[in-house]
């Protein structure tokens, strides 16, 4: 390309035809922004790619720095796993809704846990009343995990959970479940979402102090590295911090510096970055932006895979492989004129899927309403299947690739990810920089930011601040049955009076023993659970070890 | 860009980390096609971008070849005129529509009339039987305008009319209703299709043969060019065709061949190519394939730019500028599980904005099942709402240019449509294409095509014959009053009492006068009109004159 010929076009365009233009009508803002509020132009052209050597920036699919993607054949090899997040009421419930999803084509399973399971309260303590089955499905004990994956062969699945303080507990109940079905745990595949920082930063459902939390993923790292080869150790998570409302700069950032620190703690712990770093998966949003959002998937590969190789020394590609799952956005829904909803799922899979992620959860249309029904879950479903099957998208790798825009905004993301990351180092990491209320006062920010734009209508959501219609009350919404906490409840009693309470009470000695000392917490959870020790009672051994961690309120 | 070294660098790719995959892992397909059956590579770089130029072919919006959109600041000036195609039962029915569409923020009427209007029978023909306000707006004489535009101020709005053979007639009953409101009908702003030549190729509304349809296109023509200075006098549509089973090749080619016709003989009656080429507007499909859809909005951008200037001497840019208006594809909607047409518009749509159209109509879900009713017309609005006002893509000009898969894609759509072209030229141009049945027979064998795939599941459709479930029997479809024939014909009657008939008679005198000779037939046409002579006196005064056509069967 003729560079010089390019910019004497574009200074004669800029001074004739666009000058033309904008003296009889001017544009409708200025300046134009993304949904995180990076400002941009009225048109990109090769000039406006800063970096433009192909082989350093951009390279081949299944290449270093994996910009076009991880895999060589990307979806021509086969489609991203479309794994719908599913869990509500009792175990038997949930059981069912998975049966429906396997039916209609979906390729993974993904649990919902309710607010109690994540907290490691058992349904019958008294914080969770009310909470029983609500957000998720109430796992107490492994007898309610073998009801769950009653008639579900765990070798032809995989099984996503998302569970963070309790993770070791639910981990080993799979475990457990995939042994009584016969299946060699060593080829079981799936991912525990295992994040506890996040959790810090804008989740919630943490236990422990950051420490302990620290210290029982190193654990877990290590015991996986040994006997689950093929598990996803944890998903590190970006979902969360954009559902509060962070940008996508943030999002990226805050989310590689956790995963910053979960593999600085593991090469503390005594691991080869090379044994474990190919088990590292991570988890982002995909929101309404759709040309950020493709360009941020762009830039959060490239940016792992440079740290990976720079900082961590890494040498095997696979530690280098920023692998993820991602969720359309939760916070984009909205109650009003609920069919909306399928067209803004339909915006953000396709740039999901061109940003090249590895599996897919799309949003049902009723969510903002109630948990969804199976009519609005197949949906959801539906909306991958047109994407993969219909739209001709997974035919070509990277399709996006070498557009103006998209180049540029995947190396600004990046630039300004890093120095956000670069901030987190400065304060001692990212464990220091949550104690301090960093990334969370970060992320308040922008939250406060956009919803000023949306009080301000620059930012015009469908339905809501504009576009607004009288609406018949919604139909056909799921409710989860009143009565799912007392059973459930009755179901942990009745379990208790049939198990071996001396076996139960032996192991909890041990995982107190393990806890206060170095040894690895999971193979005695593994034991206690095993046998019928229900999820609070490991959780409480813990606490008696590690303490309760209480936020600072002056974020 | 270092040529060389991205060369080398892909060989090595090749064969090394794409080889080992390979070896381990088949792709799903062999080849990837578009839905047209364009082969696609695995990966697009710099090296697949076959004319690099960017100046000459890509260039800057608003200025020659037109690639990247026609006006230099698109959507950031205003977003895409959102004009829901819309039409059934009476007059009465059809204006309450209207008026329903305009409260939800659409911004531009568009008309659908009745297979009789469109045919030039009054509902009061044998031939309309059954048919009256079923797939349009039953539409007689300028009684039934006028009630259809009641308390629509025709000086606010635009308003397009799918009407051919009898777009003289009602572009006369328009502008006679926009005069007894008292608007200057030099300021009117709209389109008429007025597109005859693919009604033989695909769409089958003619009435005449077609030397008479283009000697009567061209009579409105002048009539425009004189007195509607703001009207598009045509709008010449590849629609249908895509309808019919082409492709997207396909679809560009014929349309463009159909337009040079259009110039061609408008330059022939003595009409100056630079006092009317601006006022040509274009209709396109936009289908599934996402990436397809794209790509071809910007190959036949620049290749009627070409057309114009090279072939017709085109002096004014306004004159090489293909604006065009698009339609999400009718024939992609299923019957089954209809909310999967809202996923499946959302991604046309999206392609349609990404490829700069100037104005789009959005299927309804239920539009497989029966017209669509005012709910789905409602979702079908909001989406394009959402795309225009939450998924940031009318931010930036052309936001996918540069894409390398886009640039090859866009070169290729562009020479194979050259290449039909170039056909049609030798056959002798396009209504001796026609003549010979040579545009039908190539949609035809695509068409063709395309069913043998979808029947051997090559091609997957959600809900069809993949992913199918069981499912209630859909619930509240619109349907037309069947009254609504009997009705109309009343009111034909009573129409025709209180008018002055020897006025009638006298301005049909005149119009076949006028047929017979070389005087523009619109004017006689005007004056019958406003003597509220019906659309069937009108259409049979002239089919006295030209006589009627019958497609060959051999086709």
């Amino acid at each position: 390309m003729d560079t010089k010929k390019v910019e004497e076009q574009k200074k004669e365009w800029e001074s004739s035809t666009l000058e033309k233009m904008l003296s009889k009508a001017k544009e409708r803002k200025e300046p134009f922004k993304t949904l995180s509020g990076l400002e941009l132009d009225r048109l990109y052209t090769p000039l406006e790619v800063k970096d433009s050597d192909y082989s350093e920036q951009i390279g081949f699919p299944g290449d270093y720095p994996f910009t076009r993607g991880i895999q060589p054949t990307m979806y021509r090899g086969r489609f991203w796993t479309m794994r719908q997040y599913a869990g509500f009421g009792s175990a038997e419930d949930t059981n069912k809704r998975y049966k429906y999803l396997l039916e209609q084509g979906q390729t993974g399973l993904s649990v919902a846990f309710d607010l109690p399971t994540q907290m490691g309260y058992d349904s019958t303590h008294s914080l969770a009343a009310g909470e029983v089955g609500k957000v998720g499905v109430a796992i107490d004990s492994l007898a309610d995990m073998e009801t769950l994956f009653d008639g579900i062969p765990l070798d032809k699945v995989s099984t996503s959970m998302t569970i963070n303080s309790t993770a070791a507990i639910l981990l080993s109940m799979y475990m457990t479940v995939a042994e009584k079905q016969g299946v060699e745990t060593s080829g079981i595949q799936g991912t525990i979402q295992n994040d506890v920082l996040k959790e810090y930063i804008a989740r919630g459902t943490y236990i422990y102090p950051p420490g302990a939390s620290m210290r029982i993923i190193t654990d877990i790292f290590a015991f996986c590295n040994k006997n689950l080869p093929k598990w996803n150790m944890i998903s590190i998570s970006g979902y969360h911090m954009r559902e509060a409302g962070s940008t996508a700069v943030q999002e990226v950032a805050f989310t590689l510096a956790d995963g910053i620190a979960y593999v600085q703690a593991a090469i503390d712990a005594g691991l080869d970055v090379d044994k474990f770093a190919a088990r590292l998966s991570f988890f982002f949003n995909v929101h309404n932006h759709f040309l950020e959002e493709v360009a941020k998937f762009r830039a959060a590969r490239r940016l792992w895979a440079r740290i990976m190789k720079e900082r961590f020394g890494a040498k095997n590609p696979r530690s280098m492989m920023l692998r993820f799952h991602t969720q359309t956005a939760g916070c984009s829904l909205t109650a009003q004129q609920p069919e909306n909803n399928i067209i803004r799922v339909t915006v953000q899979a396709l740039a999901a899927v061109l940003g090249g992620t590895q599996s897919l959860h799309t949003n049902s249309m009723d969510e903002a309403l109630a948990l969804p029904s199976d009519k609005a879950v197949s949906i959801a479903l539906r909306t991958q299947q047109v994407i993969a099957h219909e739209s001709g998208v997974a035919s070509s790798i990277d399709p996006l690739g070498g557009s103006y825009l998209i180049e540029n905004l995947t190396d600004t993301i990046e630039e300004k990810a890093q120095a956000y990351i670069d901030q987190v180092d400065k304060m001692g990491g990212m464990v220091r920089a949550i104690e301090e209320g960093y990334p969370q006062r970060e992320i308040h920010n922008s939250a406060y930011d956009y919803q000023l734009d949306v009080e301000k209508e620059e930012e015009i959501v469908v339905g809501v601040n504009r576009f607004q219609m009288e609406e018949a009350p919604p139909e056909n919404l799921l409710r989860v049955d009143p009565e799912v906490g007392k059973q459930q409840r009755a179901r942990v009693e009745a379990m208790k009076q049939k198990r071996d309470n001396d076996a139960v009470k032996a192991a909890l000695g041990a995982l107190e023993k393990a806890a206060k000392g170095e040894e690895n917490v999971v193979p005695p959870i593994l034991e206690a659970v095993r046998n019928y020790a229900t999820l609070g009672e490991i959780s409480d051994c813990m606490r008696g070890v590690f303490g309760e961690y209480t936020a600072k309120t002056d974020v």
